[in-house]
């Protein structure tokens, strides 16, 4: 089989902005496929994240962008997955290269998530839930986390600071990501003191709206070798969805992440204990906590714990460093494009391109992203350094 | 490489319903299981073709109806082509199968299109036009295809009785199929004489409105004839995305539509003489026209004789049949689950299963589901008699 790599990462900037999506798109393209041959030499296929027709009033964003790109005639698709659209495009793409249909696939996301403001952002996530079970009570995300929350601090030993510490880190990392939304580290007590958005959560606890586009290049080893690309290689691609409605499941064992990344390590070959790197879907801080645990770096009831050095973590602990980019917490969440914004980062810390944050020379990354409120739907990637040349 | 087979169908009724799309999917899924081991023992991956959220306010279907079939923690998740969107559900399963991924997928499609009226189901619609370059003239579906139709009958000696010809056609075949939206045969005169939509378009040239789901399960012809199931091969799968601005091509040479169906052809093994049966995307009268050529059953400018005998067609005709289920003018065309209605038909059809409409038994079929307008995405399957006994 052939071994899928990224060879070719671009992205638009993160926040707000007063270009469509699909010229945040056109951006992304830009940088990825500067200095390269055009997109429509490199690939033949295209699948795009996107989370809700309803910002733009558009569909069929995978004929677009495909147009978008100077491909036609190709196979292209949206996929979607609310928050993990990103990161289903991603998956097609490593298998349609992995099974030979393709030699070059683009894996594209984009979001224009404050075209309708506030309101317009809250009412299309809110399609995320169950529309028998829980739209009717009005719940909105932030809600829905505040419960996974609740129910974290009072089964562990993690408190609010604990959950501040993690947006503090952050936060720090995102200030040396040209990428990310915010370019500002935070202090810890405008953190514990931010606004009550849905009690514990506070303001800062939350990743927030805006929007972006990333695209990256699923191609195979030999021809990021011929373009003289640096590489790296996507060993395995798991996903699970359990269920929608959060009252029906386990708040605090998101079983989901961990079946997605435990297929992602088996076919790679390798365990929680090799993962370098983790962007993983830190939507809240709670999320990054839960999800630590999921995916096997932590002890049951220590993942909040992400923020420590390793040498200060419970024991069991790997010696992971999470969201090196700024985590979707302060790289910024422009949904659909989210699940590709991580592989970049992983792109780039795995080629080199990211000395300033993260861990020396780290080897291998694991990504874990989630659509609707943790377990809805989870897509784990693991990636390792090496590959083209 | 596993010979990908259809081994059970389901389908709930099309039309206006009171029921919610979750529940016309569990009409759909009690049928295909009827008999059956239970979905979740079957199927381990599930892909939803879905147009639009607006309908129902719901996303991430691909969650939402594995979890109402019975299957947790298995990947899901939603695909979008407008109306090809059920078909590309139908592609990811035959892919997955044919590489080994899984043994066995559930490829859904729904869409409750009545939820909002005729206004919502427009304005859901108009999302797939170009919003920087259509949706700002107001345009809609059947105002684009009559361009497509104005062309057509300029360019060729099709006439308007032509077109109204192939809508009788397809009620009458519609008549003789259970699942069919309309069970009344037409007149020609009532069909000439039905008020004009968009001129040379009449009511009567115009697939209906309706709320529907379909589901199918794709598996292996090992697992097939375990089961003992009846059971179809699935030889080849093609998919082709042109464009979305109908003034940015040729409106009577539907390219995408040729590609795919060359593709699936080549991968079956198998040219369009060999093709017995065909559903073709009428989703207006001059679309059967159209694709008729494009897929090369007829030659240039006579696919309009598309409802005359084999003998009465002009030279270069094959014998094949089109809509043998009365065809989404006249079966309906609950969009998102449209390709899969398709694949029923094919498999009723070559299974034996549908002998008072269509040709005395039929073993090759080709399917060809369509996104946007013509050419927007095009999605093409040929499936041939046998398989799991």
């Amino acid at each position: 089989m052939p071994q899928p790599v990224l060879a070719a990462v671009g992205s638009s900037p993160v926040g707000q902005t007063d270009l469509p999506g699909r010229d945040l798109f056109s951006l992304a393209i830009a940088e990825a496929f500067d200095g390269l041959p055009d997109p429509a030499s490199l690939a033949d296929a295209v699948y795009v994240g996107n989370q809700s027709e309803t910002y733009e009033h558009q569909i069929m964003q995978g004929t677009l962008l495909a147009e978008w790109a100077g491909l036609r005639n190709v196979p292209a698709e949206r996929v979607e997955g609310c928050a993990a659209a990103g990161a289903l495009a991603l998956r097609h793409a490593v298998k349609d290269v992995r099974n030979g249909e393709h030699e070059g696939v683009l894996a594209c996301g984009v979001e224009k998530m404050t075209a309708g403001g506030t309101g317009g952002a809250t009412d299309a996530l809110s399609a995320a839930f169950d529309r028998a079970i829980e739209q009717r009570s009005g719940v909105t995300a932030p809600s829905q986390y505040a419960l996974l929350a609740q129910r974290y601090l009072h089964e562990t030993d993690a408190t609010e600071e604990d959950l501040a510490r993690i947006a503090v880190k952050n936060h720090r990392n995102a200030a040396a990501n040209p990428r990310a939304q915010f370019s500002e580290p935070i202090e810890l007590e405008a953190a514990i003191e931010s606004p009550p958005v849905a009690p514990p959560l506070k303001l800062y606890d939350c990743a927030p709206v805006g929007d972006g586009a990333a695209v990256v290049l699923v191609t195979t080893e030999e021809r990021a070798a011929e373009l003289d690309a640096p590489s790296v290689a996507i060993g395995g691609t798991g996903a699970a969805a359990n269920n929608i409605a959060v009252a029906e499941r386990d708040m605090t064992d998101i079983a989901g992440a961990r079946i997605a990344a435990e297929t992602a390590y088996e076919e790679a070959g390798l365990t929680p204990d090799d993962v370098d790197i983790a962007e993983v879907h830190d939507a809240f801080t709670v999320s990054e906590a839960l999800l630590a645990e999921a995916v096997g770096f932590a002890p049951k009831g220590t993942g909040y714990q992400s923020y420590r050095p390793p040498s200060e973590r419970a024991d069991g602990w790997t010696d992971v460093s999470l969201s090196t980019s700024g985590g979707l917490k302060a790289r910024g969440h422009p949904i659909g494009a989210t699940g590709l914004l991580q592989a970049i980062e992983a792109y780039e810390q795995l080629t080199g391109q990211a000395p300033n944050r993260g861990p020396p020379a780290p080897e291998t990354a694991l990504l874990l992203n989630e659509g609707g409120v943790a377990d809805a739907v989870t897509v784990a990637h693991v990636l390792t350094a090496g590959g083209g040349r």
